[in-house]
């Protein structure tokens, strides 16, 4: 393949501006301000904990400079993995680090370039400019405030897995009592308090309602109406009424590895089907469901189901299978079998913006590839055509879809 | 690697004349009249659907011009697709069409295109040519007439699926009477019918029996004999009381999209296994068994089966695993652990004949790569070898297994 | 990509000497005597039967000579196969034959030269130097001699299938008294057996216990202490008590083809979940647990779960999975998400120390491709830390997680 084809496809990529339909980001510290909140990310301690890194300094309230120190020096036990890649990119393209490799030698180095870079007053707007980011999605809780930020920046979306999965508990049905001034305790209630939910968000600018599901999850049609299907139900329900779409994010246990890192507790069994969601995808042909899936294993019937159903989106690459050989062939089957514009092709689930551009450069390297090898080489498209293509997945859907 | 090794291989696998050992041909309309028979294929009907397109023209009844007009106005949404490469590669190869898309503008044309070029009397005898066809399987009905038509060149298939799943419906069950004179309502029954329709299918040239099974199913010695499990396993043994292999297409759900356009209703579940059949292959091994997977997930199981079991035999690549990075990865999987001799290579499901040559082509295009990358370019074969290779999977053991 | 690189990578990891850390060489007759030696090997029965070779010559009694002539007559229908060539690469290496196919026309020729080879004195020792082989795990049944052979060439490794699954059995129970002279009827007996053999086996240099698993194997807490599962936590209670790892190997059927050649009856059922051993992982942190897995679908819940877990390990490419297709794509899953000292990469399973250095090339081949693909044409990684990588899952991992 020629090289330069790939290249430049990616840079063609790298123009198109980004708005990013997922991450955690909070949007009152939206971006880093020391190395420990780079370094501190789930996926880092992580690997440092699998590679033998004790506990002690990961715990939240050890010292940050120790534990990004720790880190580092454990980093020469995964910096084979994708996730070191994108630390890496933020050194090399946040921070000005010049070399190739990090080593212990480098942590006082950075972490004074992180304090000196992140200290700046224009920073958040320079990592938005840098990455050329337009607006991103957040994931609100139900009662989070959604006033002090810029909302056409930040766009909120409401998090349903509360909701859903904790209404049984007291604290939950008071924390909803406060935001909408209803005691739920049957459809009628719950249909109310869904719909001041909603409206609130609505009026925020909530561009959609997200949720992340078990793998045995099946919300049929004779579910309960106060089961945590039931509930999941009413809410497909007012995505419907209010037109947003409901990202379903399928496939993880919570809690599997009870003593590890913090966020580092959740993995999957990949025994798990879509046929779970053919009543729910039946039942309303009005709501687009952007769906992802956690391993790979799902990605031919994600695509099949996209294929059939108007209604079913394909979502990014999340969690467990963002990583390259993962992406590389879940995307091509996609990019194979499905309408192009039923491909949301990229979140980066984020919890700081430093980490958008590392990994949308990740996807755009391998999306060029594919559409060097798949599409132009071999006379199928043009490369402006390629181009375009790549649009659909980098921008146009998200726009079309969740009417940004 | 050099393309031209890619491309020779290509060349030399597109010299050997096909038998095509699955297909949905009516034998008295194997060929398109319209251009709507073209792209009222399901496989445009479902992708236009599902990008937008309504279904009032997709009704059986609407006006097949139209269709055609709106189905090709949808494409725009799904040129990135393997399904619009065949149609594409159709409209080159048969219609004399020159551009390398085919847009809005090209519609009347194409439609005039096809008129004039399928009104020819001897169009199908053209195909065939073309095509190098020498004989393609259908999938009949138990009841079908195989009379009228030549079938050496239509080689009858008895299709297993309404006996097996429908026997209990009185409709079925007058059917049946209706060609065997038997009132089935027992196993003895069954068996004196089973033995008429096989006798009948035998004589007309059948030269395999077929099922496509859900992903539940399971056909244990225990079943019962008039359950659809013992009724499935009665027509195996009439499979080796006749020396025909019986092809079991595993894994479809029917109607998981009951709204959606004709023949666009199926899907699937993951969650299945070849082990539910293990009783089956140990207690018939005197019948070949040509295994189709839907979905790449099951492929390692189908070649793991088809190397331990001698009358196992991996056939093609099915509907939804009929996408090239699906097909490339199987068919790599069963090349590299697999006796080349128990490769039924591909077959193209084709409703009309027009089919045959693109869905073949994309196959030998994967299969003059995988010959190139992993055969050839490393000494481990000559190119001559390779060719041979690929001819036992594309011609060979279609007639050997087959008994063609 | 440049040829050159791949192949100066090759040769650098053809370099590191290994230590195979599953095999299951009898160090009394751990080299071929004959060619019978080396084709009688299930990989090569089973797939001569699977293509049609009837199972008289291939009883134990039949003429060796006889079975040969009989294999190499039947490999013309699988020299397709990856286990081909391992037999190719043998006759090439050790035997000097100077061809590219095998053929009929060459059994008297291999047949003879295998005899004259093999009757070296020194052949033990030529094989281990030209595999640059300095130390090889055995598999032992509990009540093996452990005596008169170097235990530091063939270290002793605990299998553990007997006493998990066997131990209600009369005959099983009655060897475990022979060896320990305890009766064992509950869990204190259990105990005191299990120290016995553990502390005879850790006595002569035994480096790991190891365990082959079905696919609904579920070992949970609250399991009867005398069930299988039971028995499998106090193995793993001893594994942490003596400080050594403890294999999984997860994911095989016994005797699905019952009547297969002999070791050529077991295959798998896909639907299998890592997420049953999560408790375990849970229970016995100071344990390691190193992990096969017998599907390449499960790979990515093994990568995973090493990613989170801090004493799961993944370990090599076991049987069906032992495929280039599969290793390729489980490896560079593994590399870009594991720590790189949680990956022992590759072991022989050999019964004969012949299929080492063959099944070893294969490896490093597709490693050497993916370093140079993944790591160093990128700029990632120089040659030499390429190397240096290739060398932990080679080398370095196995002596760390082994304590070799």
């Amino acid at each position: 393949m020629s090289g330069n084809l790939v290249e430049d496809l990616f840079d063609a990529l790298c123009e198109i501006p980004l708005i990013d339909p997922h991450s955690h980001i909070d949007p009152r510290a939206p971006v880093s301000k020391s190395l420990d909140d780079i370094l501190n990310y789930h996926y880092y301690t992580e690997l440092a904990h699998s590679a033998g890194m004790p506990k002690d300094l990961l715990a939240p309230d050890a010292d940050p400079q120790l534990r990004v120190a720790s880190i580092i020096r454990y980093m020469d036990k995964f910096d084979n993995t994708a996730q070191y890649s994108w630390f890496l990119e933020i050194a090399q393209e946040f921070l000005g680090f010049s070399g190739m490799k990090i080593t212990v030698a480098d942590t006082d180095k950075l972490w004074n370039l992180a304090d000196r870079t992140f200290a700046a007053k224009t920073w958040e707007d320079t990592v938005f400019k840098r990455t050329k980011l337009e607006a991103i999605f957040l994931t609100n809780e139900f009662d989070d405030s959604l006033d002090g930020f810029d909302t056409k920046r930040y766009i909120p979306c409401l998090r349903a897995d509360t909701l859903v999965f904790g209404l049984h508990e007291t604290e939950v049905k008071a924390r909803l009592a406060r935001v909408t001034g209803i005691e739920v305790g049957d459809p009628a209630t719950l249909d109310e308090a869904l719909m001041k939910l909603f409206e609130n968000f609505i009026r925020h600018n909530a561009k959609a309602c997200a949720i992340s599901l078990p793998p045995g999850f099946t919300p049929s049609r004779d579910a309960h109406p106060m089961s945590p299907e039931g509930i999941f139900r009413a809410i497909a329900g007012k995505c419907r009424d209010f037109l947003i779409p409901f990202d379903l994010m399928i496939g993880v246990n919570r809690n599997v590895y009870a003593q590890g890192v913090h966020r580092g507790h959740d993995l999957f069994d990949q025994r798990t089907s879509l046929i779970q969601y053919a009543e729910l995808f039946n039942d309303f042909p009005e709501v687009t469901f952007p769906v992802s899936v956690l391993t790979s294993n799902q990605n031919q019937e994600l695509a099949s189901y996209a294929w059939i159903f108007p209604n079913v989106v394909c979502s990014g690459h999340w969690w467990y299978s963002n990583i390259p050989i993962h992406i590389a062939r879940d995307l091509r089957a996609r990019l194979q079998s499905v309408p192009k514009t039923k491909l949301v092709g990229y979140y980066s689930d984020a919890y700081k913006l430093e980490f958008v551009l590392p990994k949308y450069h990740m996807y755009r390297g391998i999306l060029s590839e594919i559409l060097a090898n798949d599409y132009v080489e071999n006379g199928f498209m043009s490369e402006t055509e390629a181009v375009k293509l790549g649009k659909y997945l980098l921008r146009d859907n998200v726009r079309e879809i969740f009417r940004v």
